[in-house]
């Protein structure tokens, strides 16, 4: 079936972070459509505010059919002319300030630039360490200060390792290594823990995926080989399986889900705490 | 001043990303206060929600006041369970969802799981791609496949390249490589960009930093020396911004921003599109 299309269009005097993920969590309610997107970030005066007015005015015109807008915009006055355009506008401060500030009992101090994460000098320090631990850790690149991790996420090749330590350390400020496992892991002799991981029992976390899917992923990487062959794949995936199973691994089943969702995962799973506003 | 002390629950029958953004945008608008934050994820059941609705009660009594509470839950149960609470209940769905079905004409089909990013093909190859090209380019590490960079972020030591560069690539699906400056590059006989650069010169963007800031910086990574001396600091912050001035390199002072807003500027500068949803 074709999917019905609308345009939508994001809008923030700052990053526009906020006003996309409110956007992501209603539009993916409606998976009949298909959604153009639109960012215009840093909406800060009111000539950029009138030139994003009149665009959405125009859409709708070209379209037949109104924009969807969401707004995060701190300055009363942009959100007024954005208000004017021809879109259906979403507007977080509309929705929530006023009962916000009626439960605070204080009026807020709207001010441009602070519809994100506002500079915080710990948060800053914590985040850019994790950052730079995850990096230094990434594929085993070394077993030094595993006593430093928070989390050590192992798993096979293109299991989604990398991304998923990334993701922790750059929005947790979790210090996340990374153990790509090998078929030596498998066959140590005493069926346990090799001795480089055994001493971290506890941090240890596994991913796993489906046999087909790894496939499709390895052939992108690497086609027609022994590494990518659904034959390959399907055999390493059960002795990994197998291995978290034997040495009391806790591991997810990745082949659904995103990044965030993972990531997510893991920090309920393993009990962690974020580290960074 | 003492600033006043609130708790702040974020749930979600998922990831809490969009909820704890929601949260963040509106509450950075009251810089008075401190809150305390509280994150429940994967409340997918009833008696989850339970716990949770009892915890934010046993809050209220404990505290005498209500927690502020940010809530996507997508199952309508879940979500009354949580309005019962002795919480502030500000709740995506409810604020919104109402509005959008009017406007799009369809009921929605709430789903638990879908309160953040679905898992999309293309979008997951990008940003593995994305991440992995980053990781392979960090800290000048190759400067094979320039080429493919979508940008090319230059700086000094401690200039925020790496968590600039990864959010980049994390968010965005930005193939982004960061060449760290040295004095070399400052001292290239013609003044000009260095060979290696030159044929990249569009793609290049600068950070620069306070040089007070830049010795806070670096003396938490190695104290007492010659790298993280102010005088040392205030030449090379001198000497980066007159390159990036005598070559033609746009640049910005990251100084008192968040990794969200430097990776929001260079998109808007150098007229980047998002590749992922």
């Amino acid at each position: 079936m074709n999917k019905k299309t609308r345009t939508v269009f994001y809008i923030s005097d700052n990053t526009a972070v906020a006003a996309h993920h409110i956007g992501q969590s209603l539009l993916t309610q409606f998976q009949d459509f298909y959604f153009r997107q639109i960012f215009k970030t840093f909406v800060d005066t009111l000539s950029v505010a009138w030139e994003v007015a009149n665009e959405i005015t125009k859409t709708a015109n070209a379209e037949g059919q109104k924009p969807i807008v969401f707004s995060s915009l701190v300055n009363p006055e942009t959100r007024q002319i954005i208000l004017q355009s021809d879109g259906v506008v979403f507007d977080i401060y509309d929705a929530f300030l006023e009962k916000m500030e009626n439960e605070l009992r204080v009026a807020s101090t709207p001010t441009i630039g602070r519809s994100y994460r506002i500079f915080d000098e710990t948060s800053y320090q914590i985040r850019i360490n994790a950052v730079n631990y995850t990096l230094a850790h990434d594929d085993g690149l070394t077993r030094k200060d595993y006593h430093k991790a928070d989390v050590i996420i192992t798993g096979l090749s293109r299991t989604g390792k990398t991304p998923t330590c990334v993701y922790l350390a750059m929005q947790f400020g979790i210090n996340a290594a990374n153990y790509p496992m090998t078929e030596d892991d498998f066959y140590s002799t005493d069926k346990n823990l090799s001795l480089i991981l055994s001493p971290y029992h506890t941090k240890l976390f596994g991913l796993t995926i489906d046999a087909d899917r790894l496939h499709v992923l390895r052939t992108k990487r690497i086609p027609n080989s022994r590494y990518s062959s659904l034959k390959q794949c399907q055999t390493e995936v059960r002795m990994a399986e197998d291995f978290f199973n034997s040495t009391n691994i806790p591991y997810v089943n990745i082949t659904k889900m995103s990044v965030e969702e993972i990531a997510a995962h893991i920090m309920h799973e393993k009990n962690l705490q974020r580290r960074i506003n």
